[in-house]
């Protein structure tokens, strides 16, 4: 392919796009979340391991839960999202590594005998992968609100639990809102590290 | 913004790309990796911390360096693509949290003093960066091969070193390789987890 983004594409995935404090009220449709998912997954993991496990929550009861484990500054923006994200990971994703991997019968073994690499692999994966969904979102004309501050522990009991994810073990990597942005909300966009901070050319 | 990616923006960041094995000796003009940091630098990060650190390998005298410290499986791969990029993170990124969430004068003090915190944050947050890197990078025309495949600790003594991000304490996260894919050397795409065995909807 000699293709490349257009500029409204570029504007739409990166230039224009801002992590959203606000949220307007407009619906988002539930098939929408299924072509979200059909599209990120396609993004790469390591060994197409694809640790990362989603619950969206999009119920009143859901989200009443949800909202007391954020972190006091994150209660009032997943209150109003019409749809947030629990991005998580199963840390034994490599048992799923014989249907995911099929023509290596032995890509389960060295996960399977360190816990601590299977333990790093479902973390950097499930966060390329949470990427993969943010910029999917952004493609799919949504807006997302990434957040890192919630009770990790009371996340996983509520919403990871084996009544979820039976015989998986799934913990939380990340928490996203997605909806429709309300712009009064924004701040200024923060500066970024210009090139020559932030790379180096060998 | 009512705007939405079309069908060829879609392929060409999902549908129809892959992770590439072997390269073509197409080069890649050095203004292309100024162009895709300016792209990638603006994707989501934690606070804006922006913890990834990236060393572009051009040069074959940095090539020739860093191809056997890959793992066996990807030293072809490493020794024939025109550039690899080391994405790495530095573990005191909190540091520069003045400059990048300059509202905002304590927001470094709970990484500072918690290690494990911002050691999970830099890692979670330049993997983000590492996929917005790999999505601009297709935007661009550009083919991806990512690897976590390599001696790290050896990688961090050669290109991650002080003399490298002075004052800065940086290792690497993974490797990809950058540049124009020879399809010949795909294998057909591997399935992923259909949205039942991933996801929840609650």
């Amino acid at each position: 392919m000699n293709h490349t983004l257009d500029d409204a594409a570029w504007e739409l995935l990166f230039r224009q796009a801002r992590s959203h404090n606000r949220w307007l009220d407009t619906p988002v449709a539930p098939e929408l979340l299924t072509e979200l998912y059909e599209l990120m997954k396609l993004g790469p993991t390591s060994a197409n391991g694809s640790p990362a496990r989603l619950v969206f929550i999009r119920s009143a009861e859901a989200r009443a839960r949800l909202v007391p484990l954020m972190s006091p500054g994150n209660r009032d923006k997943v209150a109003q999202a019409p749809v947030t994200v629990l991005i998580g990971y199963d840390k034994g994703f490599f048992e799923q590594l014989p249907q995911l991997f099929p023509h290596n019968p032995t890509a389960r073994e060295p996960f399977a005998a360190n816990a601590a690499l299977a333990e790093a692999t479902a973390f950097r994966n499930s966060s390329l992968q949470g990427a993969y969904l943010m910029l999917a979102a952004r493609g799919l004309g949504l807006d997302c609100g990434p957040m890192s501050g919630f009770d990790a522990a009371a996340v996983n009991a509520v919403f990871f639990g084996p009544e979820q994810f039976p015989g998986q073990h799934v913990v939380v990597n990340f928490i996203c809102n997605i909806g429709h942005g309300d712009a009064s909300g924004l701040f200024p966009r923060h500066p970024r590290l210009p090139f020559d901070a932030a790379c180096r050319v060998l």
